[in-house]
């Protein structure tokens, strides 16, 4: 979720809808700062821009606060990606790249899954 | 996930991303298709409109296929809302309707969940 402001979106998954906060990262080299809440068996992702041309400041210009992409977790990223390739999926990353979580993740083009952005990352 | 066709995005997230149809329903009344889909200890929802004067119709005219809300599982649904309402959130649905499952569900405006739609479904 592309937010705004990272801390009253923090307080809000916390306090009104349970989610745990189990992790901040910030990447400076694409502009992020990110909030990891675990919500039962999911995760959610607060998402905030540091810099109004980072490619979350973009999205919020041009949309506003909300859903952002969907990420799957998955035993292997680097086959998922060549699985997608392979099925014609129009992928972002060729190959994985390291997350604010520290392992691999790709993202599949929203061209190609139906207007959503697809990541993958490795459990 | 609003989508175009149905049939297609089943295909895909079966196919290509490991999902398992479970269930299809119809609410001919909102004018919205339906099809529910197990993703490891998720389900993803692609919602298809019947209407163009649909939701879900106005949703994909406006911004296209893509991310359209997110539905946390609650043991109550009642009290989920009586929650919400205390705190400020503006609230859609003031009681519960039944939802295309067959279980109480309500709605969150998007404006109190940081642009998010937010729905709770009665577990």
């Amino acid at each position: 979720m592309a937010v705004d402001d990272l801390e009253p979106a923090i307080e809000l998954y916390t306090k009104q809808f349970g989610a745990e906060l189990t992790h901040r990262a910030a990447n400076e080299a694409d502009g992020l700062a990110a909030a990891f809440l675990r919500m039962g068996d999911a995760e959610i992702e607060l998402l905030a821009s540091l810099r109004e041309d980072s490619t979350v400041g973009k999205f919020l210009a041009r949309r506003g606060p909300g859903l952002h992409h969907v990420a799957y977790a998955v035993a292997d990223v680097k086959k998922a990606l060549a699985d997608a390739r392979a099925a014609g999926l129009e992928l972002i990353d060729v190959v994985p790249r390291i997350g604010m979580h520290g392992v691999p993740i790709a993202f599949i083009h929203p061209r190609s899954v139906g207007g959503v952005l697809t990541e993958f990352v490795q459990e």
